[in-house]
């Protein structure tokens, strides 16, 4: 019997646990493997029989914001992760239920605590947190986290540098200049090694993620024009949260699309600032958000001028050598559209880019889905890559759920 | 007892028949009214009770290509014409059948004539026809039809004026060149007197409607550049039709949003045609359709350079004056976005025009119900000009359904 | 020139209008009438171009709560209707506001009255109340309108004839047991006699319409028993209300089903008491409600045992019988299924019966739009019935809306 | 440096590959570890990230019928399967073609083969076949596959053990009688035992394994009577699989119910085979399955009679018990109504029993994927056993998808 020792230990479905400890082959027939972990030891059938809830996974992360749609998508993506365990989890209007009372398909997650209110919460067993809270108190909340953890903030409060546009575009002063200045723009992979050596990451948000993904490398290849960049997209209904709203009933958005926030969407200055870094000057752009009868997914089409002399081969070719070694992201074959349907649950950003029919115009389609992607996905991938864990940690087992 | 002639009579709904016939009000104490009409005696009791399918309407009309979507929308909205009765219904795949074994929504109308075959119509007793038959094969049928009759062609078969352009877009050539040059483009609100005096009308995609019912008039103002027309459409799915295609199935078009026929859409020599009219130059547009989860509706989000020296202001007053004695199409109040779920079902086109963040751009938005306004309810509003009929006859009584 | 006088005359569009007048054909060439109504004079060009607005019709109807679903639905309805016009609109919430503002589909109806609260109301120039109030508050208002009044209320309030039961249900004492006795039950096709001389009808709910249509003759007539009824309905979300709830956001119900109340719901006593009624004794049935990714529409599926010696046939041939001169329930050829999407956004009732498996056992399947038949379509119904008018009048012009 | 011998070794992801191989901790600083498997020599960073697709997995199965929604969904769900590689896939009608192009959200399987016709299949490295074929071809081309094969067939062709009932409900005659005495029906919780030592396993249909689920329990219990089973059944559209029909186009589903094959599904005859089994009587049950508008998702609501003296709590214990150690079975919490959003994408089944408004009866809800638990899902618990693996390899990474 051959055994290893290690400081920390993966199961068979790739969890890896906290604490010393020994795995060895038995001498069971069956070729069982023998694990003793602290003060557990287990004993892995062949495959997938370790149940991990009854090991510390080496991460422990803290969930603020759990009972929003970004807070639970992060709860359905860690299922899977080897190495991010859930410690602690904040719903402050729920607080002392459940996650399954609050989102009925996480019966089965019957390992997880006990939602708590942010007040309560006791950071000192925990490793990383995922902010989940509605812009505005988010940085007060942060501000007052102890200084070793690492964060990812999905809300909007640290994703502009500029704080006088934070204030213009929010309608209130930033509350926390100073982290401001500390935090790194998450847009994986733009940022990845600021990422790595960042503690706390302003994860971006779903519309600029899907807009800044094609336009990005174009415009630092200067293979596009950086004016009059005309962006028509379409954004699926969770995008707009769980709060109790008239205008997102079933029955006021079933079998209809409608543009909202026409020129005056939040999104705007994040998506020009990163589009403006990668330009070099400013750059402003025409965006129309749409809502549309779909839960997830989001398609952006975009419209731009080409630089001259420039084909929309070469913009292809660009794109394709951008991302050639990306994992989440995919430019598709020549000529092929990409669809919504075909990412949905999944952290893939499909793109490609069309010639139009005006000369020295083309059109560039993306889609993520707004919820993983655009939203907890890319969270995830963050913070895999601020924990110095492989960037698809928990990521790559989710292929897109089609129909 | 005071009696009144005609020599066409119309009932409390307002239908209008054929014949010579009497009115008076009878002695009854109800006050009931009294109609003679050729052979039939009717009394009508106050309102609505007297069944119009007992007599035959003013004008009779044939339905080619009942089975299809436009042909049971037309039959819907003609169930509320005054003056407009249907003899004769073809489908040549469901012959023998009735529209009710097709459609089950139409199981009340029992008075409809039985599907024949195109080849089995009789149009002696015919005063007009719509033509609801596939692009392709329309060309010949109407050449074969008597020369008497008022046509509404609403395939693609007679909008392009240049017969080159249809030969180069449909693959195939021409097959009625004579009629093409007879035929009047049946965008009703344009060209309203050349519709008079048509024998055939070629009634207009539903993508051309809803950009030209906006664009046109800016254009013509030259309040709007004529260059560089980005144009990003999203339909319903009734647009492709009922012929059985698995990329229509339910499964697949669910919750998700699709491109479709970039730069390549067969609607492009139609708006560029409407648009360059308009211009007096050629105009190329850009325009990408996308395919939404929705039975119905269609919105058209249009971006465009605003002429030098002009204001949004000005687009937006140019639109009011254009339409303001338009009873289909309605620009909404400044700052109010047009929904598809607010026109569904209806024949209306709401519009709006925003002013863009870059300079000198704006965002032009329409919406139509692409069965109705974009098919057979301006069908119908052709044919109501062409008979000399009011315009709105038969398509006022339907509101928008919402939700 | 020949003339005729009236006492109320009505337009080629079928409405009635209040005052003396006198109708006469124009010397004009193209037929035009003339009529003169009070101090309004309008030529009538031929069809139908009057605009009704100009000229106040025959009843003048208050609408309380026009700002929900069923109000909004009543507004579409009424449009056609040719004697009903709207003198009056409440909306405590939204008082002041344009009813376009928060119902945008209705914004071409520009000559209906400015949304006010109940408590402003001033009922002197109405003739007829339809109250579309939540149940609970409903009582006290109907207690306070003017005693002249014609009212059909669409709550739950006087549904049940024993108040105990309503304090039962609803958790509160019933507020007008004096108006409770007076108060017709109004399913149009069974109580018609009651409902021409009720003063105020209480307006059936959408799952009662559609359960109570197809079993109350059925027991009636002793061909099913009155025993182990079960039925299962399934819902679209506008009968959930306007209410901003999360359980009824998009995001939440599409793409999925739930049962819902299971054995609680509170149309159990309204179902129990029609069905009891109609078999003379106490009949407690199984009814479970679903909720469906849909806006409107009603399926109810009831699985029922034959009585001894009956056979399927009969309780077909018993249906057919009992709903072979209504306009609004149809029962459909045999074998033909029902389905909601052919009554969508019209007034009608399908329903047909099938041979089950099991021996001696039968299913029935009733479908009907939840807004019109199950709600607003029958208050109209109602209210002509209560008016002396034709039964269908401003409801037989609303074919389904399919697809 | 310590290193184990293996003559199978599983990564970090808990892939399992074949070949004898070893594996050791490096000296890297980081703590990789090292694998050699055969000739690959592969270092696999902390974590996930060691490529599957280099290595051949432990087991090698051929899908047969690919390009239909359940082999998309087997596919999908073998992403994550630690032990089973596919090594063939056929698809008749798209033979010659890569799984992208049929399945574009397939595009990042790269590795999958190319899709060939079944005549060209070659088995000889295949160790076992899901067959996803459409009944009536699939037994002709089971019994031509070598005997030594391991075979879940997703058909309707191997599920009823009396071969006269298949010609009943199949319209012809059974043309493998021996293999049909062969094959174990693979209602998995039912069956584990003979399906672990299966050759040929049929796997059960959507609505039989919903069904059967919470009732085969309570039959054999006796806690319910085996009389008056009312079964009220609603699927999603991928149910009817992805044929270009007119009936399953998204504009005939959306926003509507209909019931279809009413008594008449071929799923009946597996239904009351189930039942009558487990009564040990022959049972008939009231059947009728509705066709709803989402893709995935199956509920069925069940309306039973309580055997005399047996309370409703007693049926929930008797299914708490027998399910308590079933991973994929959930007996929900008193009261709380399952839901189909809260199963999708997973192969959990989850459900519940409430009591009556008619004493002596109760109302029983479960929820599955049709997809999953209800085909590929289950397809995969079954071969899992059959190889001797365990039953949630590669499932019990998918949790539901919620919104």
């Amino acid at each position: 019997m051959s055994a290893a020792t290690f400081n920390s230990v993966s199961c068979s479905r790739g969890c890896r646990w906290k604490g010393d400890g020994k795995i060895w082959k038995t001498n069971k027939p069956n070729g069982d493997y023998q694990l003793n972990v602290k003060r557990h030891s287990v004993v892995s059938p062949k495959g997938l029989s370790i149940s991990c809830s009854k090991l510390e996974k080496e991460v422990r992360v803290a969930l603020l914001g759990a009972s929003g749609y970004t807070g639970a998508e992060i709860i359905r993506l860690l299922a899977n992760h080897p190495s991010f365990g859930i410690g602690l989890m904040t719903a402050d209007r729920n607080a002392g239920k459940s996650i399954e009372s609050v989102f009925p398909h996480l019966v089965t997650q019957k390992d997880l605590p006990t939602l708590i209110s942010t007040s309560d919460a006791d950071f000192s067993d925990v490793d990383a947190v995922f902010c989940c809270l509605p812009h505005g108190t988010t940085q007060e909340i942060i501000k007052g986290l102890p200084h070793g953890l690492k964060i990812v903030d999905l809300s909007a409060d640290f994703r502009l540098r500029d704080i006088s546009e934070y204030e213009q575009w929010y309608g209130q002063a930033h509350k926390a200049p100073d982290l401001q200045e500390e935090a790194v723009y998450g847009l994986t992979e733009m940022f990845r090694e600021q990422i790595k050596a960042a503690r706390l990451v302003a994860n971006p948000g779903c519309y600029p993620t899907s807009i800044q993904l094609p336009l990005v490398p174009l415009i630092k290849a200067k293979l596009i024009r950086d004016q009059n960049i005309i962006i028509d997209a379409k954004s699926g209904v969770s995008g707009a949260g769980r709060g109790a709203k008239v205008s997102n009933l079933y029955t006021e958005l079933s079998e209809g699309i409608m543009s909202y926030g026409v020129t005056k969407h939040r999104h705007v200055p994040e998506i020009e600032q990163g589009l403006s870094e990668a330009a070099g000057v400013k750059v402003t752009v025409s965006f129309t958000p749409h809502l549309m009868p779909m839960s997830r997914g989001m398609q952006t089409t975009i419209y731009v001028e080409i630089a001259p002399g420039t084909t929309v081969d070469e913009l292809y070719e660009q794109l394709k050598l951008s991302y050639e070694k990306e994992e989440f992201v995919r430019v598709l074959e020549k000529g092929v559209v990409p669809r919504t349907h075909d990412v949905r649950g999944s952290n893939y950003c499909y793109m490609n880019v069309f010639p139009d029919r005006i000369p020295n115009r083309a059109i560039i389609i993306s889609v993520i889905d707004n919820l993983v992607k655009g939203a907890s996905g890319q969270a995830i991938q963050n913070l895999n890559i601020m924990m110095g864990l492989p960037e698809n940690a928990g990521l790559a087992s989710y292929l897109p759920v089609f129909p």
